[in-house]
């Protein structure tokens, strides 16, 4: 098949909480929340960069929706990774994410291969890397 | 922050497994499993579109490296959304994810809201959405 991801849909269990937090906490551009006339259907969507784009919905929802069985929350299940440009920024963006409400599990430091970063778990506990990797360009 | 995501790193439990569903069964680009000589390192990039990667990796490296607890599985934390050109191009793309060992949740269908979609979960049961949506522009 040819890769074609155009969004990465968060569980969340408080729609309007993480709402707050991308969008007032994190700056993430969005409508807000949309489809609540249809059941299992109020959702967000944030922009990523172009074609990209995040999505939070109630974790039952995605159960009801992909036909599983709702479970507990699990941080290990993935990251999402945060590119920026220079050690200082990947500070700040901690930073910004821990007074909207994350909790920094892994404070930034230099890494093993060179890099820079640090972890954080937004008020779902989805975790978010946000990294400055030389080897990695910047698009 | 101005977003720039460049990687969704999914936790497995079997990182050769997971190789082989992604590389040989999906058909997706990757160098295959790096950075073995580090602990807690190996992993495997797969090229999604441009500036975007996914990334398998060991869910109890992620539990090391963000500092945060293993936790059972859980298929309600995220999806992956695929966008396709064609509802016969979803159907194909469910197929081939099953054919690779994936198990079809939600077999594909019409939606309220005029696409076509259906879910697979992957050997770690990480969820999938393949969808065809006219309103959704494919770049």
């Amino acid at each position: 098949m040819k890769p074609r991801i155009t969004v990465i849909t968060i569980g969340v269990n408080d729609l309007e909480k993480a709402l707050i937090f991308y969008r007032d906490g994190l700056g993430l551009s969005t409508e807000g929340i949309v489809g609540k006339e249809f059941e299992h259907g109020a959702v967000a969507f944030f922009d990523l960069q172009a074609g990209l784009k995040l999505a939070i919905w109630k974790r039952e929802d995605i159960a009801y929706e992909a036909k599983v069985t709702l479970a507990p929350a699990s941080p290990t299940e993935f990251t999402i990774g945060h590119n920026v440009s220079s050690k200082e920024e990947v500070d700040k963006v901690l930073e910004q994410a821990e007074k909207a409400g994350a909790t920094i599990t892994d404070p930034a430091h230099d890494t093993f291969w060179g890099g820079y970063s640090g972890h954080f778990q937004d008020p779902d506990g989805h975790l978010w890397e946000v990294v400055w990797n030389l080897a990695w360009e910047i698009e």
